[in-house]
């Protein structure tokens, strides 16, 4: 009966964390819009650097974003920034996220818009990373900001680092910036009934893409000292394709090896509803489930 | 850093299924206001009635009810009203159900706001019901009911049954209405590997809260017969008191006794987001979660 509404969020990065008035300057753009919702902001001083977390309609998103890249591109200069975080530009990455009603192409496109009239309006050269990266050699944000801002004008005279957008040169104080598409990611973690960090080490090992387990699965073993006991700290990089109980169970069986067993678990910081009801789906064994049943799915329609 | 949003559910029932042109005009209130959504009307032709549900902001919902409960004591002549539902008025029940930063206690002053406002502008009679009841006597609807239209002047002659608020007499057209509070509604089954109905009915009775079981279960057996199973069909009158999978664990824990298992479960129509994350935070156990972590109720905001 109503319009199918389409939100997505963005987490820009920008190289400020100490200075609040420009904080709040950059941050600024992001308030009082029709169609855009900041959820957060938080400095790191010793990272010298700002993440926001902001949702809304696509365009309104874009355009918000747009507006405090530009604040940014004022504000910050990349030749006296120090700070413990790698980064190679005043908005160092803006990944935009797919929330509801967003596909991942459509996502791209999005990307793609915004990295275009970044080029044209500032100056920037861009780089697309992540699921909008245009080589496989780009998906990688880590890759692409090796050499930091103090490398990039090296690094870009190369011609397969040449930017997807934008002039082939660095921007003299704001550097570069990557923008990408990437799903919501959910830190998920589990503790164990031991305090052996070896066994923590190795069962993440095991339930990790690289070591042969689930595909969108990160995972390492960290000690927590004032509990007495280890966890699996997982990152959940895609919990549509890798649902967050496989990752459960999967830390179960290959904790049994060790006659270890699950003490609980720990989600840090936001969590689309959706990868908790699907456990919850898969848990009861709820047949012919639609997200459409969900009341908040209707309420936010 | 933004205003909590409070959010309400009512689902009116009107006695009129029938009538295609009447029905859009007691629906058309709930359309294209501010802070009003409606999110479902359903018809039923042999019930002769017609149920609405509606959510938004606690005073623009109570707004849009009162206006349209209005059209239908113009548009509704209980005299020559015949259906197979029990009836008592043209707007028969009015539930109130909060669903976001709306205690009980609020959700119960706006309904006695709402039953307020009807007694004195429509001259009709209204009986508060469930949570929202003055006297347990009247907590049961179909208590409250009994007599229906035809029965109502003569039962209203009766001191114990006065209105809580308006006349003491029935309205000669549009009767009576009910104005309640309750908690969202689930409707789950659970399907179990045996076509033997008298074990369904067995374990139901376990489950159930008259027979001894969970306090906000109501449970029967039921027949699927092109399946060739049985289910245990139940109503869960509170999930935030009896979690969904306390229901769940204990029909499987009483099909023990009959060498049955569950082969799966089904949840009917809308069900709040915070009914299955509760069941997911169970199933993996997920220490310390808060509501606030999940993105879809920041967004909400």
């Amino acid at each position: 009966m109503s319009e199918v509404k389409k939100i997505i969020e963005c987490v820009p990065n920008f190289s400020e964390g100490r200075d609040l008035d420009k904080i709040e300057k950059i941050v600024n753009p992001f308030r009082g819009k029709d169609g855009v919702k900041l959820l957060d902001y938080q400095r790191d001083e010793d990272h010298n650097r700002l993440v926001v977390t902001v949702v809304g309609e696509p365009e309104a998103v874009k355009k918000a974003v747009i507006e405090a890249i530009g604040v940014s591109t004022e504000l910050i200069d990349l030749r006296v920034h120090e700070g413990q975080h790698p980064r190679m530009g005043a908005c160092d990455v803006v990944p935009f996220i797919p929330i509801k009603n967003v596909s991942v192409e459509e996502a791209i496109e999005l990307a793609n818009e915004t990295a275009k009239e970044l080029s044209e309006k500032y100056s920037l050269p861009i780089f697309m990373y992540e699921k909008a990266a245009k080589n496989p050699q780009r998906e990688n944000l880590a890759n692409v900001r090796k050499g930091e801002f103090e490398g990039m004008a090296q690094k870009m005279s190369q011609p397969e680092w040449a930017p997807d957008y934008g002039p082939a040169s660095v921007h003299p104080s704001a550097g570069a910036t990557a923008v990408g598409v990437r799903m919501p990611l959910v830190a998920f973690n589990v503790n164990l009934g031991t305090d052996n960090l070896e066994i923590a080490n190795k069962i993440a090992k095991n339930v990790r893409f690289i070591g042969g387990g689930l595909r969108f699965c990160k995972a390492m073993g960290v000690e927590l000292k004032e509990r007495g006991i280890v966890q699996i700290s997982m990152n959940m990089t895609d919990y549509t394709k890798t649902a967050l109980y496989r990752a459960y169970e999967l830390v179960k069986i290959e904790a049994k090896r060790y006659g270890v067993s699950a003490v609980g678990t720990e989600i840090i910081g936001l969590v689309p509803m959706e990868a908790l009801i699907d456990t919850a789906v898969y848990y009861m064994g709820i047949e012919d489930f639609s997200m459409d049943q969900v009341l908040e799915t209707r309420i936010m329609e």
